[in-house]
């Protein structure tokens, strides 16, 4: 029999009350699970309708009066560190479903639908115009949720809260500002030197759907996630990863019919997300602690495994066989094209086909123009130009379609503003982790090489996966790793891989 | 803009309330089909306990006082036709809810879980001993759940009312009593005669998946199901039909990789159920009266495009053509091989298995069992014996394991008692929704040969699909048909089409 970890009575009734509201998660996301992966077109509307009256549910038993007064007497009683997780997570979710009335709930709801449909007729026809009066409005909301919730600082910092517990504007200024002093100089070193490829013909590669499937589910096997066990692979218009329970997690890719490494590389991304799920404390089940605690640690975990291990010349020598068995055009191709194919730096338009360097810097421009528009008031007209301007001094190109430039993510149109930052903190806190890893597997690369992930995984479980979100980020990074977020690795980690 | 059919203010108070219920119902719904068609192996748990969570929220809010209360006033109002189907719909949910105390339903809940694994396991291993104690407690609670239920003259009679709105026992022996007087002198004749087979090579013929599928597909294209828009087609251990709404009704079938009609009639039984949900009155969407009304004449649709026109010689002439170009092997047959192999008659152990004709005798035999055992107290040690000798009587045939006898349904298992029956009236039904058809429609026959379904569809909707379950199924067949459930289009079916 398990110990058992929740024994304070306050807590068990806090955990009983809960398990309505993890039920209407559970539900949640299944709904919008088969919403990407299923549904048919016309569904839209009623699994809508179902969707907003289970949010509206959730956050009135989240705001029950008798379960707010457990959660606020559990604060000050004698608990151990579940039970302390317990506690800080529902405080957090109690004040989030507090701060925001139900009519601006309503206004976003809708503010948001409409400027995600403006945004994909702008996008369509590449007209910003038709997108602009949206962003100012998505802006203001997004100022008045910064007001509701409350910051010290600068609005941003409520913002960039909701998506990493305790991140703020400052810390996140500190890390771009040595991202700009340090990697910009060795991209431009890596795009003058021209060791490190700028295209290769894999690119053009068209592919088979059904033999691609069979290398993205041979990976998958490798790397022993449980397909039809507590997981499986479908497909959906953007990758992603969802986890229903610590037993059911699902992932998706995509398939476009060519330049391969897309849909490989997402799957191994997406894996890195759901194992990251799968290896929580099983015992936190149905508990608010189980499942990954934050943003920006859930994306160090998928690039972990997509830059760390999938871009690496081991992993590249363990998966070119397979690649050689289902692609009939890679008899062409040898493992160093694979490998140069791979891990090719170029600086272009868009940020989800970015490469690992030039990716931060994508980022750090849509962190830019987000502050300007949240804490300076910039509108939404003077934002084209910035985002241009901003394009050619970090990586020297500027788009010639609004497509290609400010109206390429959907993130804005959503209203998720402060989400951004948590991308390059995942990037740069997996060339940290693995550098920690190193340590402790000197034989890291051979493992790789050889296909024996088991350590690593269970490496990862130990540090980060097994504790949930039972500690938030910080105190997480502190424990296992005695450090907070250092941009050092990571830069360490592209100069010994592009110009070592 | 439509016609607004809820008028009254009581009305539209209520259907705001319902929308909460409606929502968990949807999301039941997508939990339970997911279940079924995706989910991993080991996600049960979290599942049975989501699923559980969801059921005990909607009873709650089915019987929160408030609502109750506006149930109960609205009763004495002045309403139109949808209103008041509204108002009985609920009524006879709220009373439904309000009948089993939370022990009981628990109890229930874990009886059923437990008896299903026996079952499987009694199943497998044909060891009825395995199953009997379980079988004796379900039917002990079943007698509890008609007390609590109340009923005027039999048990019986509240556990058919709760798949058939109105029905008792008394009708459905008069129903039985008129197939067993009727249709087994014609069974008897049809197999003495000889003249329709009674086996044929096409049942061990071995078919390729992707190629039945698409067979599948074409036939699901030819009816105009609306696949991607409003439905899919999915595989699962048993075929059946859901719907979540207006806009989103899904069915499945399987394939067992050999005679193939099995899963092509599948198909076209689930687009009779599918069509049903489909053409309701769209401005039922999210009231009680959206959906079928019942489980009777949910079959009775089903059956129609299964047997009346699944299994005609004009739409064995139709798809006739789709067979051969997709199944190799159809090339050595032909379209009278077709026919025949899909309209043999032959006295068989497995109901799910069982032609038009010997179907119903298999339902009688299950429908005589549960009488005795819930009306007059019979043990389910006396079954295996009693199922034995009437199978004996009414088939002719003796079955040598409780596999493929008594062990072979699952329904007792899972607690639904008094659901056979159901399969029965929906079969005669069919025939005689098909015999008023033909007055309507006098080319029906040559509208299928040429595949035109538009108007027999048109003529489902304005008889039976557009209103939901707005009336109570009597009142429907009185209004649209002008007479009950009447055994003798059936019987005169059977005669025409074996006989004839």
């Amino acid at each position: 029999m398990a110990e058992e970890i929740f024994q304070n009575e306050t807590i068990k009734q806090i955990l009983a009350h809960y398990k309505k509201i993890w039920a209407i998660g559970h539900a949640q996301s299944v709904l919008g699970w088969d919403m990407e992966v299923n549904m048919p077109k016309r569904a839209i509307q009623e699994r809508s309708v179902a969707q907003g009256e289970l949010s509206v549910l959730s956050q009135s038993f989240m705001l029950e009066p008798k379960f707010v007064e457990l959660v606020e007497k559990a604060e000050g009683l004698e608990l151990n560190d579940y039970e302390r997780g317990v506690v800080r997570v529902l405080k957090r979710d109690i004040k989030i479903a507090k701060a925001f009335p139900p009519e601006f709930v309503r206004e976003m709801s809708e503010v948001r639908s409409k400027a995600t449909m403006a945004w994909a007729e702008a996008k369509e026809k590449n007209d910003y115009k038709k997108f602009e009066p949206y962003l100012d409005k998505i802006m203001e909301l997004a100022k008045k949720a910064a007001d509701y919730l409350g910051y010290e600082e600068y609005p941003y910092d409520a913002l960039l809260d909701l998506f990493e517990e305790g991140l703020t504007t400052r810390e996140v200024d500190r890390v771009f500002e040595k991202l700009e002093k340090d990697l910009k100089p060795l991209l431009d070193k890596i795009l003058e030197e021209g060791r490190v490829p700028r295209e290769h013909p894999l690119e053009n590669e068209k592919y088979d759907q059904n033999a691609m499937e069979k290398v993205n589910l041979e990976v998958l096997r490798l790397f022993r996630y449980p397909l039809g066990e507590r997981g499986r692979l479908d497909v959906s218009p953007h990758p992603f990863t969802i986890g229903f329970g610590i037993h059911d997690v699902r992932i998706t890719t995509r398939y476009e019919g060519f330049d391969f490494r897309r849909t490989l590389l997402a799957v191994i991304h997406e894996f890195g997300h759901a194992l990251y799920e799968l290896q929580t404390d099983e015992r936190f089940m149905f508990s608010p602690i189980a499942g990954g605690v934050s943003l920006g640690i859930h994306e160090s975990q998928s690039r972990f495994w997509e830059n760390i291990i999938g871009r690496s010349i081991e992993f590249v020598e363990l998966i070119y066989p397979i690649l050689r068995e289902n692609l009939p055009f890679m008899a062409n191709y040898t493992q160093e094209d694979l490998y140069n194919y791979i891990n090719i730096v170029r600086p272009d338009f868009i940020r989800t086909e970015a490469d690992v360097v030039t990716y931060n810097f994508h980022v750090l421009l849509r962190y830019k123009l987000e502050k300007l528009m949240v804490n300076e008031g910039v509108k939404a007209s003077e934002l084209p130009e910035l985002w241009n301007e901003e394009m050619e001094r970090l990586l020297g190109i500027r788009p010639k379609t609004y497509r290609e430039g400010i109206l390429q993510d959907i993130h804005w149109a959503h209203g998720t503003i402060g989400y951004f930052p948590t991308y390059t903190l995942g990037t740069l806190l997996s060339a940290q982790i693995a550098s920690y890893m190193r340590k402790d597997i000197p034989d890291f690369s051979e493992k790789v090489r050889k296909g024996e992930f088991e350590e690593i995984k269970g490496w990862l479980r130990e540090k980060v996966h097994k504790y949930g979100s039972m500690y938030e980020p910080k105190e997480l990074l502190k424990r296992s790793f005695g450090e907070g977020i250092n941009p050092d690795y990571f830069i360490a980690y592209v100069k010994e891989k592009y110009l070592g």
